[in-house]
C-alpha cells in the first residue's frame, strides 16, 4: 500500500501514538457501552478540566454528525443558520445540516472572506423579517476556517456579542479546534465560552484520532434532549470506550496539543520557504496548519507530476494540510517540489 | 475499572484480536479517506467472496444508522415498513428508522413471536389499500431474532417470494448474523440473497469489532445514490481504514465465524446447565447467542446479588447475551449461581 | 352528480350557509394576505370571546395538518406521543405525525378502548426511561373519539394532571370538537384550558366548512414559531380570508353548535330507532354523531344493495356519521333499511 | 373594511366570478371525499384537454406545498436542485423544499438575472462531482419569473435538453402560468411538456381562484406515489370539491386564460405611462403582470404617501403586481402619482 507521505489533507493521517495506546488500555474485558463505562466519563471529566467548565459533553463518530446535530439543536426546522460561504457546513456536508434539522437553511455571507463579520452577521440576520424567511437562529463559524485562516479572540467576542445583542445562538466548527488553540496561544476557555462561544464541535479526528468529536455545551441547558437526539440520529456508540478513551490519550498527554503545534511548525515552515518566490504567492495567511499557494495552472500540473496530491477547491490554488504526522524531511521536498516547479515558467 | 465478565450484553466486550490487529497494520502512512483506500476495497471485496456475489457494500458506524439508512433507501417517506412486535428498530431505535425516512412508519405485527410470518406480512400489507394507510414496501427481520432465535432458511425464502408477490422488499436485520450462520451451519449466501433477501445489515460489532457494519445490496440498483445518502447523514468516516481493516481482520481470518461460534456454544453450555432446574425454565429455544430465562422475581433478585447484571426488558425474564470473550468458567459459575438462586426458593 | 343523501362520512356535506355566506361577504375588495387582514383577526377573536381565553390561533388546510404541526411543535423528532390504539393520528394519516416532526413516534396503548386512560398514559410514559425509547412528551385525545365516545370533563381533567404530573403536553384531536360540546353541554373553555388542555385541533371541515381547521395554544409560548412552522410546511393560505371568514360566519351566527347539535340529534335517532331490533346492536355508546353498528355480514350486504355506503374499517361494524345536512326523513330511511336488512335475516 | 384596490401584490384579489360560480354549483349535496368525485376529475380532465396530455393532475392547496412536493417527489434527500437566485423557492418559501425533501439543497446562480441560463445549469450540474456535494436531480424555472420576464419557447427547450443531457429533471415553478401563456400566445402544451418539463405547478391563487394549486406530471412515471405523498403532507383536502370545482370554472370558461390577458394588459398599461418619465425607469422588461420601477428613495416614500403599498424587496424598485380584479381606472391613477412623485423630485 501507498506509504509517500502526502499533505493533501490532515485526514490521511493514521491514529497517533497517545490515542492507540489510550483505546489498547481500554480494549480490556467487559463494560457498560452506550457511554455508561468509565472511560467515557474520564474523557468528558478530561474536557471539562481542559476548559475550566462544568460542560456537556458528548463524544459522537464523525464531524458531518457533530456540526449537523449541534444546529439542530438549537433550531428548529424554520429556523436558519448564518454562515460564511466557505463555511463546510455550506460546502461539503451534501445538505447534512438540513436533513439533521429537517430543513434548517444555511443564510451564507455573500463577501469573499472565509472569516464571517459583525456585519454580515447584522446584514443576514436583520435584513427580513417576514415569515417567509427563515427565522435566523445561530451563527456557525469555523476555527481555523477553512482557508487556514484565524479569528482573534476579539473577534470572537465581537462576534458573540453581535450574536447575543441579536437572540443567536453562537456554534464553532472546530474540526481543527485543536490549531488555532496552538496557533493563538491561549487557553481552550478564552476562545469559546469566555468569549461567547455556546457550543464547539471540537475535532478529534484531524488532531490525531480515528473516528470521534467532541461536543460541548457550555450552557448545559441547550443540551437538553441531545443524548436522545444522538442515538435517533445513529450517533450514539455502543462500545463507547473506542471512542472516549483516545480522547483520554489526547487529552491527559498533552498530545492534542503537540499534534497541532507540530502541523502549524509544518505549515509556517513550508509557507516560509515558498513566500517570495517567482511564480507563486500565497493566497491566504498562514496562521494554522494549512498553506494555499496561487501558481499559473502549468506550475501546478507539474507540481502534481512529482508526484503530489493537493486539492483545488479554493480558488483554483493548491491547498496543503498537516497532519501530527508530517514529515519534516517531507515538507522540505515539497517546498523544494514548489519552487522548482515555479521556477520552471 | 470493572473487570468481572458480565454477559448483560454481547456489546459489553472489546474487540477480538483479529480485528485488533488488522486496524494496529492499517494505522501506517497517509492513506485516502472516504473509502477510497485499499484496506476499504480489500474489506469490500471480503465481503463479495464470503457472500459469493457481486454486491455493493458499504460501512457504517452503528447499527442504528445501518437498519435506518438501508430501510430508507428501500422507502419513500410515505411508505411502511413490517416488522415483528420484538423488532429492534421498533423497539430500541428512538424512533431513528422513522427520522431517517422522514417518516416511514413501521407496521408492527400483533403477534406473539419474535418471528414474523408469512401470515403476519400478507395481513399487514393487504388489510388496506386506502391512501390513508402508509403504503408497505419493505419488510424487516431480525436473524438471529431479539429472542435469540433463528429463521431457518425455508422460512427466509417463504417470507422472501411473499414480499416478491406483493411488491415488498425483504431487509435483514443481522446485528448477529454471524450467529445465525454458525447455527445454521448455511453459508451467508444460503441466508440472503439465494433466498431472496435483498438487502443485509451484517453487524460487526457484536461479532467483536469496536464501531462498524456492514450494509450489503444484492441487488446493486438498490445502492443507487446510497453513498450520498451515507454522506448526508453523518455516516462517511473520513479515516474509513478504521473502519474497514478490522473487517479485513475478521473476515479474512474466518475470526467473524470462530467468534460467534463460540458465542452460540456459551448460550447452549448455560442453557444445558439450567433446563429442568426446578424454578427455572427457558423463554424461547437457545439457537444463538442468548438465553432467557423465567424464574420468580425473588429468584432474579438473588442472581443481582450476587452481582450478575442483566437485563428483563423482554417479558420479564433475565437475558444473558454471550461474546467472543465470554469466559468458559465466568458461564458455568453463571449456571451455578442461576441453580442456587432457583433451589434457594 | 349523485345527489343521494349517505351518511359514509361526515365530510360528505358542502358548506352550510352560514359559512357560505360570510365566505362570500370575504370575496369584495383587495385585501392583505397571509393573515394580516381584518378576517383573520376578526374570526382568531371570535375564537378567543368563545373559549374565553387569550388564546393563540392559527388557521390551516385540514386537519392531518393541523394535528401533526401541532405535535410537531410540542415535540422534538426524539420525543414520543401517548394515543390510543383508535387514534387517527396513528390510523388514518398516513406517517404524517412522523413526516412533520421528522420522526416523533406515536406510542400506541394496547387496550381495548379509543379512550385512553390515566393507566394508559402513566404505562406508556414510565415503563422505560432508556435512551432507547423515544422520550415521552405528550398525549393526544381525540374528542369526541373516533368510536363516537366523549370523555367527560372529570376524565379529561384527571388526564390533564396525570400529563403535568410527568411532564407531558396535553393536545386534544377535535375534528369534530363542536359535536363534543353539543353533547356534553359545557362551554368550550371547560373542556379545554379550564379542563388542562394545552393545544387544540378545532375542526372545522366536519362542522360544516370548506378546508380549514383552528389550532388553539392556550399557552401562548408554545405557540412560539408556530406561524413559521405553518408557512414552511405549506399551510399558510395567501389568501387566508377564505379560511377565515367562514370561522366568523360560524362562530358568530352560532352555527357550529347548532350544526352539532342537529349531527348528534341524528346520531341519536338512528340509534333509538336500530337500538333493541333482533340482529343488530351498538358497538359503542352513542355520544356523538357517529353510530357504530354491529350486524351479520349478510345484514351489511343487503343494506349495501340498498344503496347505502359506509365503511365497516372498525370492528366489521357500520360506521354512519351525521353532519350539519342530514336529513331526518332520510335518517329515518337508513333505520327502516337496518331494521328491514336484518329482520330480514 | 379596507376597499382601496392595492397591486401589492396579485394574492390581494378575490376569487373571479367563475371560479365562485363553479364553486356555489359543487356546494350541493353528499359528495364522495378525497378527491373520487366529479367535480375533480372533471377539474383534472379538463387540464388534460387544456394540456392535449394524459398527464397526471394533482390538487394541494398552496404554492409552497406545489412546488414543494413536486421537488420532492423528484428528489431523494441527499440530492440538489438548480434554481435562480431570485427563485421563490430559495428566497419565500421558509426553508419549505428543505423541509418537504428532508434536506435537498437548492444550488443557486450567482448570476444576476432570475432566468436560469444553460451555462447556469451546465456550472452547477458539473462543478463538482464528489460526494460531499449534494447531487443535482433537478431544474427549477419560474414562468413568469419572480421579476416578470419570461422565458421563449426556445429557452425553456434548450434548457430542457440540456437537463436531458446532464441527466436533471425539469420543473417548472408556475404560480402565474396563465400569464405567461397569455403573454407569449402559445398553448399549454407547447411551453410545457412539449419543450421538455417534467413537472408543472400551475397557480390558481393568483389566477383568480381561492386555495388551490394544480401540480401535473406529464411523465405519469414522475406521480407514482404521489397521492400518498400529498396525503402524509396534509395536502389532500377531503372536500376535495371546493379546490377542483373552481379550476372546473376556470379552465371550462376560459377564465383562466381572460384573467392573466386582463393582468398583463394592466401592467403594460402602467408602463406604457411611465417608461420615460424622468426619475423613474423599468427595472426589468414587463413581459407578463408584475411592473418593477427604480426611482429615488424620495419618490417612493411620496407614492407611499399617496396611499400605495408596494413591496421593495427586489433590488429596492417598487414593484406592481395586477390581478385579473385590476381597474384599469386605479392602474391609470397610480400611472399618475407615479409621474407627478417622480416629478416632484
Amino acid at each position: 500500500m501507498n506509504t509517500r507521505q502526502q499533505f493533501t489533507s490532515d485526514n490521511y493521517a493514521g491514529m497517533c501514538p497517545e490515542a492507540w495506546q489510550a483505546m489498547m488500555q481500554a480494549n480490556v474485558g467487559s463494560l457498560i457501552p452506550y457511554g455508561e463505562d468509565e472511560w467515557t466519563s474520564r474523557a468528558a471529566d478530561a474536557f471539562r478540566a481542559l476548559f475550566e467548565k462544568e460542560c456537556e459533553v458528548f463524544f459522537v463518530f464523525n464531524g458531518t454528525a457533530a456540526n449537523s446535530l449541534a444546529l439542530a439543536a438549537l433550531c428548529q426546522s424554520y429556523n436558519s443558520v448564518i454562515c460564511s460561504s466557505y463555511a463546510h457546513v455550506e460546502t461539503d456536508e451534501c445538505g447534512a445540516p438540513e436533513f439533521f434539522s429537517n430543513g434548517s437553511k444555511l443564510l451564507v455571507a455573500r463577501t469573499e472572506s472565509a472569516k464571517l463579520t459583525e456585519q454580515d452577521v447584522r446584514l443576514l440576520s436583520t435584513c427580513r423579517s417576514d415569515i417567509h424567511y427563515p427565522k435566523p437562529r445561530a451563527v456557525t463559524i469555523t476555527q481555523p476556517t477553512e482557508t487556514g485562516e484565524l479569528y482573534s479572540l476579539s473577534e470572537i467576542r465581537t462576534l458573540a456579542q453581535t450574536c447575543r445583542e441579536l437572540g443567536l445562538y453562537l456554534h464553532m466548527d472546530g474540526s481543527r479546534f485543536a490549531n488555532a488553540c496552538a496557533a493563538l496561544g491561549c487557553t481552550p476557555a478564552d476562545m469559546t465560552w469566555r468569549a461567547g462561544v455556546d457550543v464547539l464541535c471540537f475535532g478529534g479526528t484531524k488532531n490525531g484520532m480515528a473516528v470521534s468529536e467532541a461536543v460541548l455545551f457550555f450552557d448545559r441547558a441547550l443540551a437538553d434532549g441531545f443524548d436522545y437526539r444522538c442515538k435517533q440520529a445513529g450517533q450514539l456508540a455502543s462500545k463507547m470506550r473506542f471512542l472516549s478513551a483516545p480522547w483520554v490519550g489526547m487529552l491527559e498527554s498533552g498530545a492534542w496539543l503537540r499534534n497541532a503545534r507540530h502541523a502549524n511548525t509544518c505549515a509556517r515552515r513550508l509557507a516560509e520557504q515558498v513566500v517570495g518566490q517567482p511564480g507563486v504567492s500565497l493566497m491566504f495567511p498562514v496562521q494554522a496548519n494549512g498553506v494555499f499557494i496561487h501558481a499559473q495552472p502549468a506550475v501546478l500540473e507539474r507540481l502534481r507530476a512529482c508526484g503530489w496530491r493537493f486539492y483545488t477547491f479554493i480558488g483554483g490554488g493548491a491547498r496543503f494540510m498537516f497532519a501530527w504526522d508530517a514529515d519534516m524531511a517531507e515538507v522540505d521536498r515539497l517546498a523544494a517540489d514548489i519552487k522548482a516547479c515555479a521556477g520552471a515558467a
